[in-house]
């Protein structure tokens, strides 16, 4: 067959780049259990009924079929399949279908591929890679969650920018501080503002004026007011005093407001403590047209905010629902293929080496393969990662072969003298041409060089 | 909406199934990485004129379509596409796709999803995870690739005996020394007799004579010199003198029998110094219709026969050819939920808990509950994984909520006195009650409790 071409939107990296994204995968899972969330896998594949039961989202969903399925024939259980495009509503069926074996309130994450049919652009693929967490409740779930699950996202950023990760500003709103505000302003389509005013970016303020007057009814009053509630943003309570000022200033009390802003504080407060500068109230954040009940969160990479949020989500106050139960919700899904991307594409981050190989046993003659198989097993026995020359090759040609894929070390077997009896093993550093007599049961690399790392790319 | 069901082939576990998986999944990944394979992802779907190439398997193939696809719009950029059945395919296409990229002979491992559209059935699903290593050459492959392959594999599972895999039996073959005896003989039609042997376990030797005889034009003699050679297996060398002796008896001299003989011969002579007791040579092992040209593989789970290969490959000379190059490949895949399966409903193997989870930090009560975040951020900072409890019950109720979950330790900040001085905190180990004062910058549970382990489940 001729040489493939890429399927644009199915994102692929070559090794050492795929050594970036491992290095972001074992931070995101270290992190997520470090705080006490349990790891699951869903299946690919939900019933498309199910996908579908949100509505907008349907023009996304790749369907399946069996290349060999009789289009006569009945309909299989569980009916028509399609990928999942999302981890929220694989998580909501896997809570109710395990409800009984799961003890509430349950903490998982999953990292996994979704697959969305959209026209591929910048930082958006057909194929990518999510990472989730959820605290889901049966019931109730306080408000503490709120708190807590920004701040375990915060936690893995910031052990992402030891690698290079530019900083990262988590935005966080409250829908009942925006409902109670539009309320008390009496304003009652409260979606339809939140609808307008999650354009604000896109069309700039004036338009969303417009919008507001004329399409949920506002005066050009209350069109202003929600505006200058869009504009506040901080980093510590003050914010909530101009929110509190504002409503006051504009007659907009509401039960709701109250509540949404004593919320708020709470979740700026321990953020200032726990993650400084990190979580930033931005009051404009509306998160359009899902079903958040509390709070919202969406996150922009700074020098990088043309790439959209690498990681939203908020409250739903009913994740899933069996009709005897209902299972509130709260989480934040962070776009692990979009940041990968931009990492690589933008020259910010690299991996060490492409092989996870330290070092490269040399050969001397393939009669001798079976020592320097001896020699990598030793090393391997003690956690040192070895790979042993594919030929006999001369000693430069195998030190080039190290060479070329980024491995730090050339181990050469001891040679064996007239009376069979064999001499010291020497490894070299092939980057200092540095050359010892070494003993495998001893010698170690040093830590930086012992497996390939992902580390901050130089300009 | 009701309670949902599983849909039969798509397997899921719950977070206790998924911790024995995770562990598989570590211990693949670790010992191939200790071997120097670099791990690469492939996107989930392919062309369907690349995964109908084989031929055979179509009707296995899982065909996408997006829900809003205009029927008449000209096809896409790449035509149709479909979820890879294997990770053969793909694998074959990035080494085309990326040749000028990568560093030959490329070793690799993949560790991802298949999907096959098949009659679900014990140990067989629609989707399920593959473990592939491979080393593909450009132009050529020396053979001691195929002698390492397996030892790799035999590394796995020795590793996964320690949480209780029983013993396992790597069965190789050589399919010059079939096919050379077979045409020794004077049989020219090489891929009928594989075929006929590749059916020795389902319908015995009597029908396999007869259907050498119908089929393939085999005298009866030369059927039961077929049937001899595969009756031959052993763990060591004496089993190439018995084919030797075999062949000479029934008067098949072929040079590529010689050739396979000497190569079966270094596999069996290495797998006896450095795994002993895992390979075993069987010169039954046909692996039917691949387009295998030296070396082949099977794996039986011993007590598990009727499971049919947890871990099947062998030599291509052609796994890739773009018309210039052509790439020459071994590998074995791993069947990880086939095994993982097994291991969970055979009660083989368990978690020690549902949760990473080492400590839950109680809450004495809500106002105080930034006490214990403070000291779980502690703790953490440290490694060691912690949730706090969800709310400020009673210590009884908070000590339940830990021992549900099998969370071994549950920590309880320092009371704070009349004039605001915090005492000591403590530490409940709940298995066996001992409570201590304890020091969140000192203490550490014991190894063994720090994360949740697999272990070997006692019957």
């Amino acid at each position: 067959m001729a040489r493939p071409t890429p399927l644009s939107g199915f994102p692929e990296w070559l090794p050492d780049g795929r050594i970036v994204e491992q290095h972001v995968l074992d931070v995101l899972r270290r992190t997520f259990e470090l705080h006490g969330f349990a790891g699951i896998e869903t299946r690919a594949v939900e019933p498309l009924e199910q996908l579908l039961r949100k509505g907008e989202t349907s023009k996304e969903v790749y369907v399946l079929r069996r290349l060999q399925e009789d289009p006569d024939a009945p309909p299989e259980r569980g009916g028509q399949l399609g990928l999942h495009f999302d981890l929220t509503v694989p998580f909501a069926r896997y809570v109710l279908e395990n409800a009984g074996h799961l003890a509430f309130p349950f903490r998982r994450y999953q990292i996994q591929k979704v697959w969305r049919g959209e026209r591929p652009q910048d930082g958006r693929f057909r194929e990518f890679v999510q990472a989730d967490i959820d605290v889901v409740g049966a019931g109730s779930l306080p408000y503490h969650v709120e708190v807590e699950i920004p701040l375990v996202i915060a936690a893995v950023f910031r052990e992402l920018q030891a690698i290079g990760l530019p900083p990262v500003r988590i935005l966080v709103n409250n829908r009942k501080v925006a409902e109670g505000f539009y309320r008390g302003l009496g304003l009652e389509d409260v979606e339809g503002v939140l609808r307008s005013i999650d354009k604000l970016d896109k069309i700039g303020p004036a338009k969303v004026a417009a919008l507001l007057v004329a399409e949920t009814g506002a005066s050009d009053e209350q069109a202003a007011a929600c505006l200058e509630l869009a504009s506040i943003s901080g980093a510590d309570e003050s914010v909530i005093d101009r929110v509190r000022d504002l409503a006051a200033a504009r007659g907009a009390a509401h039960e709701l407001l109250d509540e949404g802003l004593v919320e708020l504080g709470a979740l700026v407060r321990a953020a200032a403590e726990r993650a400084p500068g990190v979580v930033v109230a931005d009051l404009k954040i509306a998160r359009g047209l899902d079903y958040y009940t509390g709070s919202v969160y969406e996150t922009i990479l700074v020098g990088h905010e043309q790439l959209g949020s690498i990681c939203s989500g908020g409250r739903y106050d009913t994740l899933a629902s069996d009709g005897a139960n209902t299972y509130p919700g709260v989480g934040l899904s962070v776009g692990v293929s979009r940041l990968v991307s931009r990492l690589l594409s933008g020259g910010l981050v690299r991996a060490t080496r492409s092989v996870p190989s330290a070092v490269l046993v040399a050969v001397t003659n393939e009669d001798q393969r079976h020592r320097s198989d001896a020699i990598a097993d030793t090393l391997r026995a003690r956690g040192i990662p070895v790979e042993v020359a594919p030929a006999a090759a001369k000693f430069g040609k195998q030190i080039r072969h190290a060479d070329r894929r980024g491995i730090p070390f050339v181990w050469f077997p001891g040679e064996i003298d007239h009376d069979g009896v064999a001499g010291a093993d020497q490894v070299k550093d092939i980057r200092s041409g540095e050359q010892v007599e070494v003993d495998a049961q001893v010698w170690a690399p040093a830590e930086d060089d012992l497996w390939p790392r992902a580390v901050a790319a130089t300009p």
